[in-house]
């Protein structure tokens, strides 16, 4: 596991630093080059990168690739570190497509060490959560809303690397508790101690091939299945069940591994899974707050319960003082840093009793669909189509919803 | 022109009914013929349709065509006129596409002699119009809202089909007036005296096809062009242009022809223009309010300035006393009987200084990425995927933006 | 089973008339109506129509039931009889997708009593089957071809419906056989005995749907699958060994249920099935050559090994006195009446040994792909884009491949 | 212009070595990397690169710049020279879009100086050029063959980049010009003498962008087009013109400006252009036989009169000493080093009468179409999917059609 604890001395503080940078085309990556050269951030203050990338965000999706490759480069070079390196503790986690209003953009994560300020973080923003719907269990729509007060403290990033998941592992129990291993590895380096201070979750997790399905296979294992489509979705529902473990959304019980992709009213309200042939463990991004860090960013999450829920995109918004009415003023716009939004074209054909037709469309893939929608209706309320949309949302969020999240300068 | 200036007996009274019914697929009249079954309306009673096939919205889209082909069969098997007739006396407006969250669906406009009921239409509804964009003009962001006293009355619409355009009139100034003439003579045959009193127009406008532009030379006349996609653009242009000249928001001034496809800032706010080739004439349906007819049913307008402007869904829906909250309340959303909108992939790359992809993805055509985002946020407002949501919206409110109306029961 | 074997008086014999028809949109039935209006053949003697239309092939592809529509209002005008009683007779199979240089087309199959003519069936014309790869077995490149004299005769037709296939059914061994007993009734009627004298099998078997299955499951039954899309593909298979056993190319061994989807090494020849919602009977049609026939007609078919095949389009032609040198000569272009072929993207991600990239496309459904490139190489061959090209070629044809088959005017 | 004429010394000759290499996505240069640490060739001695990417061909087809990028980085390691500077030199002309059958690969093309063998090059295999089309004129049907002798000698080749072209000179005369300078500047560093000896030219030419467009008409000039799509069409016909007039195909007169676009029966049948906005120069790769090259590569190239022309293929290998009867035989097919192939889908809506629905189809590009049509006509006659395959055939080869050319071992 690539990940230690935070440890700092008495009068540092790490902050957070969030740039959300546009793109020309997916090899261009003069927006970061720039802040370098200005001296905003160190190349070696980055710590993550979550991005969207204008590809079809399917299998045959080479931006992100491409906007991979580019990044690595352009680190190594400022840096003096090998690109190879870099790529294997340094989680970059890119979404295919900018359907729509979607504009392409990626999300440069940094740390700094700065002198503690006893005064900035703390009190003065007490961030709340405030939902409609209870994590993890089923979608309540008449459940009064819940408040929670989250822990004072300032937007943390920790992030950890799994070991390699082996084929035969993928999607079974064994991977979920590897994943919660991890989120809980990164919480510790983020100094995040209660799973209630974790804001959001982002994670990457490796699924088989059909090499590594038939070299597991030769070896005499079994795999849950050798099909890379189906692998991924479970890979996204080990990803979520991990996730869900270490926030305390749902008991660490092997028998929930009946659940996977089967009782959809499991889920966890605070991740976001992608999968990806190109990693072969899982890599973790946790968010949160924390007493330990200081600086003005903080963060929203609220699960949306279908494609509709624009409520959701204020609840989000609500905990960092921010209101739509019904879009958000641009003196509030630009306090927002970064929106990260899942969300999956309902498998029963049907949003609120009216057919949809996403699912049995040859010529446009589902989850282009359901992107282009859901990023339309958030881009609307926040006034800006730099959003991380991500479809694949099993378990991540409502059944045929997802979640979206927002971070925000409060200061 | 097939139309006749309203007439009707002292002690009876015309009353529009708005039907928005699902299909199964294209062929599917199923719900339509049920309420014939039932005797909510009868076959002759329906004068104008608008509907939303499955189909992907282009050149080869034949969802409209087979729609078409069984409605008016249907219609020819319970009036017992040939379909052939039906089919050139009655509009039927169709656009291809449900991307994302949008919903196959058709809208039936019937309309019914009633014994008058003083009491019922007039003075209790007064439909206001608040728009913060003049029509016709440059959008003015800093303009103060203007708010028009709208006539009182109840929902009325009239439809008309102008003589065959000929090809080498398409998108030239007799194209213009031609529509406009056939505006008028649909307000006549609504009733509606006062051009501002018009809620909202949808026209349906011929274009060259290379057989047609063929034939016009071949007798010595120029065409604007022969290129059925540019000229379904200058027809859309056209049908704007009329319907704005009849609304009394552009003058009719030829020297306005140089302004087609090039001065954007000339608009029509409340004409939603298609073109096709499957068309000779050019086929108005008006909707707007009259004093003249009564029921329920009322229509709010507003433009849209671009694909974000959310709060021109909430202008469209306040004159008729609704209000969303983000969304549209539950006992608020029964009262909607139709949504139309149309919309754009902004021409210059950008949305609100972000760039988009949608003019350039060779995989996914531009107008089905921006229906999809467009309805995605007015799904999200009225927490329903049943909109008529089509692009091609020159002209059609503001350059990158267009247009949403919405017809509901304020009774 | 609409099905009666044929019983003819002895001084007249059935013919069989074959015409490719071009279409300007699927809604296009008026190259047919012509020949009806030439007297070229009368509505009532049409046995079988099999058509390609332009949309995506996919399960939103609404061309084939616009077209479908279209043909029985026209068959139902020109004999007076409900076209919902001819659609139920009729079968009508199409194929969407006319990728690359495909053209949009329909081959009209009727049938016509003629006086008997003792010179003109029979023995000038022996057709022969030469095959590298011998059907119902695994494709061996080093056998011998197997050169089989076809009985004599004129090519015959035979059509049938079988019962409906209950849900339960579909992909099952009783669903097997009910495709091998409705493909010896149609047989029967065609006058074919013995299995070899078959040429050719179309079939179009039900598959489920979510509905279909569910009410299945309520009744207490089980469900191969309730995936439409996986419930297709277990359809095309059992056509196709349903053909396969009829045809004495398979044993009637309820033992190969196990080989379905997985041994694709076992197959038919000589059958191309497609699978559909919109069925709920196997619609079957056989083309073959029966001494009781007569008229200038023959058909050839072969197996393609895979989609490189082009030797097989010379093996189809070849008993026909056809030849391609590379190309059929225009004398013998004209003799040509009709061209199936049944193809697939090879499910190893290979073809020779190279990557191809069908699978992983998702822009382009891998059907589309392999339909345009299989239809331009035999395209090529024959220097003619009217071709059926369709695919989901499971279990029909060498695994990888598909099959080739051409009718055409020996006289 | 970065190239200078051929000049060796005596004891030493150039030869050509040309490496067909698969990959497994568009940044795996894995195979590329192998043959350097095999020393079978030095990375300095790479002289160009040819490939098909698989991404959809288009605008927004990013996997050329993923695969340069991948190339550039992999040659600047084993050189130590920039990636940069190796860019400015190498000509690099891919074309995405792996439709059907076709199988992502890269040319490599790389020279050596070899001890000069009198017995190798020369009079042994003087290459002819059969061809039924004249090029540069109109394709006559009814010409009889012509046959030419084509000079003895050894594949060679020759590069050039013209200095860059302003955009107010894109698809203009000075731009013809340029091109022809470039072509003959590659010829004389090839060592060809004479224009008949030249079997093959690729060329990528630059056009516009918005950007590159305003500039020019900032700084008071005009430009032809300001779309960049319209301005690609037009670079590729000066590409084409330009190396008309360097192989004698078409006259060096500026009249002939005006059948750009305009006059498809004037054409080059030995060029294939591409553009795109990432060059400013005009790339040139010329291939051609020289006595002072040595080697057993030769080169055949022919004409296709229309998407069906499969008798093209047979006049390409022709020269080759290579025949398919109907596919090439395994031991001929190892011979083959490289094809390209140039195609169109036909502009005027048919291909040999018969009507194809490329050029409507809003959801597949129709150059995906015909890539794909195309491609598998040729891959069929070859038996092998590693065919470069484009499209965008204005003015190379006759309208609606294209060219097709062979590299193969003939030792």
């Amino acid at each position: 596991m690539t990940s230690a604890p935070l440890s700092t001395p008495a009068h540092l503080r790490p902050q957070l630093a969030v740039h959300r940078l546009g793109m020309a085309h997916p090899g261009d990556l003069s927006a970061l080059a720039a802040l370098f050269d200005a001296g905003t951030m160190a190349a070696d203050e980055v710590v993550a990168v979550i991005g969207k990338t204008e590809g079809n965000g399917g299998v045959n999706d080479f931006t992100r690739g491409y906007f991979t490759q580019s990044l690595m480069q352009l680190l190594a070079e400022r840096t003096g570190r090998p690109a190879e390196a870099i790529w294997r503790e340094l989680p970059c986690v890119l979404s295919g497509g900018t359907e729509g209003v979607l504009s392409p953009h990626y999300v440069v994560f940094s740390r700094r060490m700065v002198p503690a300020d006893a005064g900035c973080s703390g009190g003065s923003h007490v961030v709340e959560r405030e939902t409609r719907i209870a994590p993890g269990t089923a979608a309540d729509t008449d459940a009064p809303a819940r408040r929670e007060a989250v822990a004072p403290g300032a937007l943390a990033i920790g992030t950890a690397f799994s070991p390699p998941t082996p084929a035969q592992d993928i999607g079974r129990w064994t991977h979920v508790r590897a994943v919660a291993h991890a989120v809980r590895a990164a919480m510790d380096q983020a100094g995040i101690d209660r799973p209630e201070d974790v804001a959001f979750v982002q994670l990457k997790c490796p699924c088989v091939t059909s090499a590594r399905a038939q070299a597991a296979v030769a070896a005499g294992h079994t795999v849950l299945t050798a099909d890379p489509g189906r692998s991924m979705a479970f890979a996204r529902a080990a990803g979520a069940f991990g996730a869900a473990i270490a926030l305390g959304e749902l008991p660490d019980d092997p028998a929930l591994e009946g659940a996977m992709l089967r009782d959809f009213d499991r889920f966890s309200a605070r991740a976001s899974v992608s999968s990806g042939v190109e990693v072969s463990a899982n890599e973790v991004i946790v968010l949160g707050h924390s007493a330990r860090w200081q600086g003005p960013l903080r963060m929203g999450c609220a699960p949306m319960r279908d494609a509709l829920d624009i409520a959701a995109v204020g609840e989000a918004l609500r905990p960092l003082g921010l209101q739509a009415t019904p879009q958000l003023p641009a003196d509030q716009a630009t306090r927002v840093a970064a929106v990260f939004v899942k969300c999956e074209p309902d498998r029963r054909g049907q949003v609120r009793g009216t057919r949809h037709t996403m699912l049995d469309d040859t010529d446009i893939n589902a989850q282009r669909h359901i992107r282009g929608a859901v990023g339309g209706l958030v881009a609307g309320v926040l006034g800006d189509g730099r959003l991380f949309v991500s479809g694949g949302a099993e378990h991540q969020g409502p059944d045929g919803g997802g979640l979206v999240a927002v971070i925000a300068d409060v200061g």
